[in-house]
């Protein structure tokens, strides 16, 4: 950041008085350009006993496999930023459940929601974004061409659930180790469901 | 947003190829600045019964009463913000527990998570964005001068829930009704938790 988006004077790194970080500041105008970490949202879409990946079309990791998940625009909710990038990258309509994980990864300033759902008919393909569209059971899933730590994390939590049938949600960190890539920390706590309501 | 941080040339509002939304694109450098919903991590600090509630001394809503939260900063960890604002609202040390409320704002562009939290002793005190600093059994909670419906609606749910002695995790979205502010309408679900572990 280089420019006063507000007003195109120039921007300095310092520390606001009352703050203790560094924040872009507007030499001119004195507006504070906070940075915040994005929402990523997506969904595990299930039919039949299999779930829906998609095979990347574009970087980074262009040719891998994920769940369908996309950031958050201003507006929506998380749910329907599930729905929507679903229907954006697989072709597919889902009804979003309950929320399944919930991860922070701070060294790529995200956090990773993924939800239960259910696709509404067996009709899928490949959206701009996307190579392939499959559905995949336990026994298939491409565990070495998963395109990042947190969709084999999550992958691996939702079929160690349904293999001993149950159904948690998961909250945690997903950490580099020794701020290395290549070698994630999970930190994850589970919290197991013993019932679940709509609409309270 | 008038100016591109990058190169300071002109900004227009276009869909960009291949997009379906308005996007703040620089005229100059053809850079797009997207724009996505923040995150606010809290908690609610739990001591012998009772929880600590913070009076704003900041706008919105100067003077009422609040959960100490406030929006994440790149880098963190969910946990290690709502740590971080509970010390910084109310001087008070914390663990951070499981998560208890995830709730999507669409109008304002915001989702907001609060996790159970233990206070680590009974210390805590203004801190420079809040007036006034103080712990509340169920009976004496200041419904009518709590800060944001989000507040409201957690606090409720945390006082049932800990009535009839459950431990629940809500996730789920605050509406503006016909989009008017002052009468938000709540979709919520709620899974029941049976167990919960900590580090998987």
């Amino acid at each position: 950041m280089k420019f006063c988006s507000g007003c195109g004077g120039p921007i300095s790194q310092i520390v606001p008085k009352g703050d203790d970080r560094l924040r872009h500041v507007c030499q001119q105008c004195g507006t504070i350009h906070y940075q915040n970490p994005k929402v990523v949202a997506g969904c595990i879409p299930e039919w039949e006993g299999r779930i829906l990946l998609c095979r990347r079309a574009i970087e980074p990791r262009h040719g891998s496999w994920t769940l369908p998940a996309g950031y958050m625009e201003n507006g929506e909710t998380t749910m329907a930023c599930a729905a929507r990038e679903t229907l954006e990258e697989a072709c597919a309509k889902v009804e979003i459940g309950p929320l399944f994980s919930f991860f922070s990864i701070p060294h790529i300033n995200q956090i990773y929601l993924i939800y239960r759902g259910k696709l509404l008919e067996e009709q899928y393909a490949p959206g701009y974004e996307s190579l392939e569209v499959s559905l995949f059971g336990a026994d298939d899933i491409p565990w070495d061409e998963l395109a990042f730590p947190v969709i084999g994390k999550t992958l691996e939590l939702y079929w160690r659930d349904r293999a001993d049938n149950h159904q948690r949600v998961y909250s945690g960190d997903i950490l580099r180790r020794d701020g290395k890539p290549g070698n994630p920390h999970f930190r994850i706590s589970t919290q197991d469901i013993k019932d679940a309501d709509s609409d309270l």
